[in-house]
């Protein structure tokens, strides 16, 4: 358990503290006096501060490395108008006296609730083969638990713990919000589509100490790591319906909805157009959030254009804010 | 009135009619024998066919023109299995004699329906700004006269009489289904924007007897006009908040959602980012819809990939007549 | 068995022959002086020719339908300067009559000299994991089978039976001998690679009577086809190396090239960048040898510029044929 | 009125002076020993200097803001190569004390001779709507006064004070210069256009303490600022002929000659793709006489390729002063 | 000397005439009731007429070939609304025997008067280097016989005999009207350039009996065979400055402005950015003035919206028409 | 003669050395304490070192300037954690004092055998016109020098001395190995290609103390320099055949592959479509085998993804290492 976490640093200034942490990274520099020292940063999901430790560092610097869980104890101070910590001990720390959830920012979100929410969804399926295979997966432990906690990205859009399912869940909602306008298209055949879409994020991203992706995430991808998973799942359920089989695959291989996105098919069913629309939705709306938050973190009222957006290759207005500013 | 249209042709088969026409093409030609006659094709909402006038044909010759009403007298006949006929009398025919719903294919729904669907969401605005800029131009007689019965295209998605104000409603329920997911959008400013992103489109196209763009469309096009209407339109209802106008105004201009589709701005703010995603899903929907029942009419069972789909580089499949086929 | 090829007509202008062909369209049409014909299309490897049936036709009618074989009798003849056949009989055609190799195109070379060069290279492996992953596709019957009849293409290079073998025979020659410079390149993974990327093409064409797409083949694509298969037959080959696993994946994902070719990754390994350069060479070189065999179909001395090359987006010259004019 | 400019320093070396600047940024710092100071930055139009306030400086913290004009007394002095200021005194400067053109670059050419010169062209008008049409936009006294001193850009060509006008009349010349080699342009048409089609930058841009863009030009973009005004004025200048009308709407609208630069429209008249043509000729050349100055100012000989232009994607090389280079 | 041109053929109806012309192609058919007959295109510089050639025609095959000219004699008459001729005699027709100028388009302006203007501006030259350069292509008899003749495209802007001198002199006329606003340009240079940009099309392009591409045109193109002819004439002029060498040689090469339109540099001086630009504009105005011509020449009143115009992917409009135009 | 190399600092530290340098930078700074100091950067071909002269330097200064080689005498030692030198003294160092290859990275192989390799190959032509125009350059005293030593670029593959008849003997020994299996092939004419496509280079690019590009290689770049050069040395070889000009020019022009690379024309020829893909092929191999040494020097294992290459916009995996790596 953790006391003390990066934010709270104003209300121990000058006080001692003892805590865990992210150690993001490690450098000896050389002291001008002579002889040498450790520049550290520190990192919790509150945020980043850096450390120094002066003396007797052989032991840490032995044991610890970038990347990994750290306990120290030292003295918060101000420095050039921001908090640092000198340190007098850091070890490293065992994955299992840490939670990681205090590392790495997570949904504001109900974790269970979510997943209930979604699982009630495919519970009501009448389509007793879509049912089974959204199961084989919501249900496969590791595939389960590895869906209830990772993100949905390495940074941009649901860039948190929990994120994948956040994300999933809205996309399910605003799918079946959509559907009754569009009579072409086949309702739990397009959940389906949306719960199954990103689920190579689970192979395609690391989140441990910090968002990144795995080697097989470069080489392969989610979309093409998705559907390997979907042929593995298969076996076990056969006999399924071929035409099945296709459709839902294609919603998979389709979704990015160009090929300069990586995905290596346009979509070309009912399902597939409105899945990969929707989606592409979800994320603008999303990014859209992230950037307001921003300015109002940068200190701006949060009223006037935002600055450029490189992702989106403009810049974004908050209409309510504007509207409300006298 | 009409009484005779182009689909019922096997029911008349050798028999005389008298009905109103589009007169689609008109061309002298020689008889092998010496002579001239002319080969004319007939068009109304139902579909198209030929004409022959063997003799006497003087005085149609000099009142009818490409493109206008005619009045004819003739006997269908088949000649190469298709119907066809061979008149007697043909004369222009005023507008008055005329119900321009034969002669182009218009909606399915209840126009007037539509409308007060449409009138009720705008009463129901809690923003007096907003509810009175949309009533200017609903209200507006020749306006709302127009919108009632301009096609959304000239071609492709919603390319009939009452098509403008089919695709509008669509989208507005479509917006305002998916509202809720988004709290950062204003749906009243969504739904305004909705309905007035396309109103240029009354003053881009013609459809008196044929869809066509008017020289305006071409010089200018909806997206501006439609611009320029809002300027001459808020002239009237000064004071308005500059800054609702500024959000109408860029909603109208980046509902296109990319430079090279003829937006001279990229949509930035939650409302115009929703907006035409859901436009151009709707547009694609439409189409997709288009497609499929262009299969059944050439004859083919629905149930397979379509032809290549120019408009959407790609073919499509109709994913639930592909289930439904044994 | 096929006595007469419609290359031949010629040699049997005014006789009597017997024979079966594609029936490759078919359409019921009015004689001048009342009653109906018969106007079809007949092909076979060396070409297509038109054929009239103006009696007796309903049994005919009633068999054989467009894309079937048929056997046929009929009297040849010339017509604007054109062979064509009078048919006094038609009947449906069983598969059990046929030899397939009668209707297509196919490799100018021995399949089973090209399939026993190819086990070859892989029997030399020292790779023991990847020896038995290529035999695991190249013993199923199945896979086996189909590898060596396939086409490479529906049309453009290699579009003929045998087509696929001989492309990736050419690759492989071509990859082994590129090797020696590159020493960056695993030999035996890259011609692994070499093997397996095409071989979602079993599936993605069908090539029974005419070359064609199949719907998973437009819905998937051989890329994630091939993939499909891959994870598939992985599951049998436990314990598979991890690394070795991904590599090959990512050659076949990545063989394309380029995202609008439909790869969903770029190539990001020696062996997938020497791979996808070489693949399109390859295709390159047999798309110009293609078009330089047809200028001389046309008639063309073959030493000047060709024709536009729509799929090259210029015109070729075959540099050889120029310097040898006089 | 300014008595000391930034490009001055070197003559008043440990001296104290008195003047205006611009306060371009303001930050509070911790002193090494305790306390705080403020690091300033100020400018005028001949550059930026460093300033520091040590002590007392509670006041002039409570009123300053940056971005707006400030009096100052301090003492001139070099600080590791360059001249800085320490000061004794700040306070805001109300814009009645300014004179707005010491702070912002502007043209080296008379303002009223460029207006005069303007009207003139406009007053030799054969065309009574055109020339009432034009006049009404320069005498209008808001954007008259506007034009005269916008600039025409936030960065980049023609960015100074009363650049706008400069930028239109060279191309007003260019355009009567080329006109008689092109017998299908209206001259005075393209004139009009040439005056009106950045008329939107007056609402696009601000230029008070430093150039930059509206929230409106964000959002609506010169272009269609000015269909708009043009839309406005028009209703005040009624009867007015519908052709003229939509010819000059459209000069504007296409005059950026691409979608992708914001056109909504391509140029279709030969008006307009005259128009549009020299606009961007104008533009370049303008580009690349800054770019010229810009490496004499670096302190290079000018007679070599300059450094890579972004804006251009190409280094540039000034002909004559390469070919005069010894 | 040709007596009768197609144009004419309306004068002379069921006339017999005798006349030159470009034998466009040849094909020989079947009659209906046995036996061959001739089937032929004529073109002279006024159009295309179709021929019949019924009997005897066996020398006329034997001598006479698509491209060649031929002397026939025949008779006029009107078959399905057009005049069309049969051939009583043709035979094959020496170039002694023809005016060229007959059986292609050619400009409407005086060669020689064009050619002593183009000439008067070099003859003015300053720079004596420059001079002596440009009058060594002028002066060469093969160059400047063929810069005379030759057409400036193969189809689109200046496609006609002496259509390269006239796009070069009317460029040269826009430069110079041009330079006296950019004074970085070095006009003399810039006149240089215009004069010889697009002298490698006299290699380019074949224009003897109708306008093609040389192998040499499509292998190697006008861009790089002008640099090439530039070195080999600059061997001849030494010494001749290296500075104004590569200046010159950049314009040529530079020209077309943009990569993906064969330049293989982009312009970096001043005189090239004008020449590309100002070259550029010709080409357009030119094209723009033969798409109106065209309309008015299919019968079209002139002053709406013309066809859509492929090559500048756009429709076009005559303003001046469309404002005369009641 | 160089005795000392930066690499080899940690040898020398607290030592004092004399050696040759070039001067990449110099700056005149401000003591703290008062007076001023020189700050250089040194560099060779083994890295660069920081440098000081605190006194007595007007000599120094007055003799050396950034760019030029420098003879210097001082002492090394190390300052947070990095290797420099303190001058007692520093002189202009003439180039006849040099070895440029001690100052320039420069090939690992022998160029004399690298060129024996390269004129074998040319010897054993059959076609003497080939063979006397590879020599025309190979045995030109000034092109073959610089042919020996030029690199083949200014950054990225093959930058180093060396570098291009490094680069073209591998391509010709690539070109060689490939040719049987595509008969199309003239393959002497291709390895003329192989040695010919990159010649411009020697002109394009400058090595003496930096790698950079030439003012003519900016204005002409090397594939119209290369043209160039043919075209003069051509005029000393006629009769040369025109036909065999034609193939060589185009495949020096079309190398690059495509339009937005530079090249004015596409590959329309085996040798040119042959050609081209290797020289690419070969290009990034090379690059691939610099970012894999660069992972390995900045201490990674080289066995894990790459940094993002931009060049090639993604990241790059060595297969090898990947899977040697336990």
């Amino acid at each position: 358990m953790k006391d003390f976490f990066i934010a709270d640093a104003a209300k121990f200034d000058n006080e001692s503290v003892t805590s865990y942490f992210v150690l993001s990274s490690l450098q000896v520099r050389e002291k001008k006096q002579g002889g040498q020292f450790l520049a550290l940063m520190l990192a919790d999901k509150t945020g980043t501060m850096e450390a120094r430790m002066w003396d007797e560092f052989a032991d840490s610097l032995a044991s610890c490395a970038e990347g990994c869980y750290v306990k120290v104890q030292g003295q918060i101070s101000k420095y050039q108008g921001k908090y640092q910590i000198t340190l007098s001990k850091m070890r490293f720390a065992a994955e299992s006296e840490i939670d990681a959830g205090d590392y790495q920012p997570s949904t504001r979100y109900d974790v269970d609730e979510m997943w209930a929410e979604l699982r009630g969804y495919v519970s009501a399926f009448a389509n007793e083969d879509l049912k089974r295979l959204v199961f084989a997966f919501l249900d496969d432990e590791e595939i389960g638990g590895a869906y209830r906690v990772a993100p949905a990205a390495k940074s941009l859009h649901h860039a948190w713990l929990g994120g994948l399912l956040e994300h999933v869940l809205t996309l399910v909602r605003v799918c079946r919000a959509t559907v009754p306008f569009y009579p072409e298209v086949d309702g739990e055949l397009l959940v389906t589509g949306a719960i199954l879409h990103d689920i190579g994020k689970i192979k395609e991203l690391a989140w441990k100490s910090s968002f990144s992706y795995t080697l097989e995430g470069q080489m392969i991808g989610h979309i093409s790591i998705a559907q390997g998973m979907l042929r593995e799942k298969l076996i076990g359920l056969e006999p399924f319906p071929a035409k099945l089989r296709v459709l839902v695959e294609h919603m998979i291989l389709s979704h990015h909805g160009k090929y300069e996105f990586g995905s290596p098919k346009l979509p070309m069913t009912p399902e597939a157009i409105l899945l990969s629309a929707l989606d592409d939705l979800e994320a603008k709306m999303q990014n859209m959030r992230a950037e307001f938050a921003k300015e109002l973190a940068n200190g701006k009222s949060g009223s006037g254009m935002t600055e450029w957006v490189r992702s989106m290759d403009r810049p974004l207005l908050n209409s309510k804010a504007f509207l409300a500013d006298e």
